[in-house]
């Protein structure tokens, strides 16, 4: 990766820069808005009273290899040409290890200059991934699954071509490249407001958090705006919200390992050493560049899911339904919204959602949302006579 | 319904009447491509050699009440009350018996106009379907799943209200309605040729075919249009491709009953009376209203819905996915584009496919999908001793 004393300061200008080198080269994706989705959001299941919000979706499903991570893999390595030369980069080549939407997004930018990307895969990586990487790329290699096997791997690769390593969000080429999401989402909002003859009154923008590249990116984009709430959003189970709990923290602590199986497979991962400091510090008229972080519950999350494909048509990956799942169901974050509206005179907030990626498979998706038959079908399986029974139902599970 | 000899004549002008009437009552659905589905269509999986093709994907299941229906629906409804006064229909209101799409477009529409619809679905209709309704109209009637049981019902609520029948399709309305689809894409199509510095050269439109009121109002749209083939595209499983096999009788003959249980439930219909006339005739300057039908077997329609959902990231009922099919494994329909092709040098040809509805649940795409799973389970089922086995499987098939 480019040498972190050659990137650029982590500011909103930096975003605008950024932009400027990959605009060309990423699809400007659609802001979506859905009658539905705002009519639910802004009504309670219970008594409790509810905040209204006017929702807007960025598509970053429809991004160049389905997912935002294109903008941040065009940024760096446009960012490493400048920095070392076309002919120098095409040499060494750039290699990453990455089992999701990074390889094959790296594998994207590196083919569209001629520079050749080795990608290191766990050999359990979907079929489809693989098949996607290879197709940009004919250095794939397969390694074991743990991080020692892959690093040890991409080391390998490091010794025997040079390559330069191009990490997946912990970087400021990255994070700056992720940014330009939030750049983007504010222009298409303001024109939307403005063909209405409306203000832009931009609230809150609510955005998945794995490794927080993406996060951290429109946390820095926003940070001279201080009437606009960033929000990171974390699944709950088996501690995938090692952000909000590092930052409920007193005093506020990275957590460094997450291990868990949340079905948000894209935010598996712990926060990243420079995402966290921007996530931790304000700027000159900001007070903190991050609001807060709030999670949501595995049930909540296929709930919010399943409303963005049957009701709203559109076809996304479990983790981009992290954001809508906080918006419907935390309680916490509903509560905080409303007292803030409450203050404000009671007017809905505008505020917009990142649809982070759409790179799932039906397979997936039967998995996902044939648990609960699952389990119907093992007690049924279970109660018959014989050991065959059980072996079915744990066929039918996987 | 309006009675028909106050209805407009079948033409392309009519078509234009339409769409200033509904326009402001219906969303206009974008229009979009897919670079990934180009290149699928135009290569072969074999060594034939393959048409060539820019595909534009109408997606009518982003329209109201996600299907293209709302069209029809709003076109019948305003036109009722050009013939008979708000009042009088206000009084008397509208009556449908529909399991689908068309029960929620009626609803919808009658409920704009403070008009009050009663709609008659069996029993068995699947929950969301039903609710859907029952959010516009208060006048939902439960009826056993046969037509007889269903048009009795529809007798009774005449009697007692005074209620006006509107049919799903076989009516001039509601195909001048549906035809609107057709003039819409039409105009996107030419804006965003001209955006692209691009002469407009549209060669062919397809469209699903159940009854037939949408694909005869495209037809009807394009009949002064040589250049432009319209192309019904039909399920092949259990008889569903009853217009392709009626097209294909000498001399051509309706097929007045059908009974498949194609997963492509939207189609499922005969193709109606008044369709099958335009269908089978031509216009002062156009041989063939329709060019021709084509049909999709089962598989060949999962494959294109996987392809619409996984790669598109766009979320449509298995009905929509039938034009696809075509597009991409009907050898018949790709040896015709490529002779065609040839002659004229080659050049790929522009073409639209409408993306009918995308209403559709993740449960029954489970089961779509499940298909293969669960024959499998079935074998291993009844592989095991005593009767249990066999029960299981059938449940899980369920």
């Amino acid at each position: 990766m480019a040498d972190i004393s050659t990137t650029l300061p982590l500011t909103p200008e930096s975003v605008h820069t950024a932009f400027s080198k990959i605009r060309d080269h990423v699809h400007r994706t659609p802001l979506l808005t859905s009658k539905t989705l705002n009519s639910i959001a802004s009504s309670s299941s219970d008594s409790t009273p509810s905040p209204k919000f006017n929702i807007y979706f960025k598509c970053e499903n429809y991004q160049r290899i389905g997912a935002f991570k294109a903008r941040g893999a065009f940024h760096a390595i446009t960012h490493l040409i400048e920095v070392m030369g076309l002919e120098e980069v095409r040499k060494r080549g750039v290699v990453t290890h990455s089992s999701g939407n990074h390889a094959q997004a790296l594998a994207l930018a590196a083919s569209h200059f001629d520079i050749p990307a080795h990608i290191v895969m766990p050999k359990i990586s979907t079929p489809s991934k693989i098949a996607g990487t290879q197709s940009y790329t004919k250095h794939v290699y397969f390694s074991g699954s743990t991080s020692q096997e892959r690093e040890a791997m991409v080391e390998d690769v490091i010794k025997d071509t040079g390559a330069i390593l191009v990490p997946p969000y912990d970087h400021p080429d990255i994070m700056l490249g992720q940014g330009t999401t939030a750049l983007e989402l504010q222009e298409q909002y303001n024109k939307i407001r403005e063909e209405q003859d409306g203000k832009p009154n931009l609230k809150a923008v609510l955005s998945p958090l794995g490794g927080g590249g993406l996060l951290s990116g429109i946390s820095i984009y926003f940070s001279d705006q201080p009437e606009v709430n960033v929000i990171g959003c974390e699944p709950s189970y088996q501690g995938g919200n090692d952000g909000e709990i590092g930052l409920k923290s007193n005093p506020p602590k990275r957590i460094e390992t997450v291990k868990t199986l949340t079905i948000a497979d894209g935010l598996r991962t712990p926060v990243g050493t420079i995402p966290w400091k921007i996530f931790t510090s304000g700027s000159s008229n900001k007070t903190k560049n991050l609001e807060s972080i709030y999670s949501a519950t595995e049930e909540q999350i296929k709930k919010a899911m399943r409303l963005v494909l049957e009701r709203m048509k559109v076809f996304i990956e479990p983790s981009s339904a992290v954001p809508l799942a906080v918006v419907l169901y935390n309680e916490e974050f509903r509560k905080w919204v409303y007292e803030e509206q409450q203050a404000e005179g009671g007017k809905p907030w505008d505020i917009a959602i990142v649809f982070s990626g759409g790179n799932t498979t039906i397979e997936a998706i039967m998995g996902i949302f044939g648990d609960k038959s699952n389990d119907k079908d093992i007690e049924r399986a279970e109660g018959i006579k014989g050991s065959g029974g059980k072996h079915i139902a744990e066929n039918i599970a996987g």
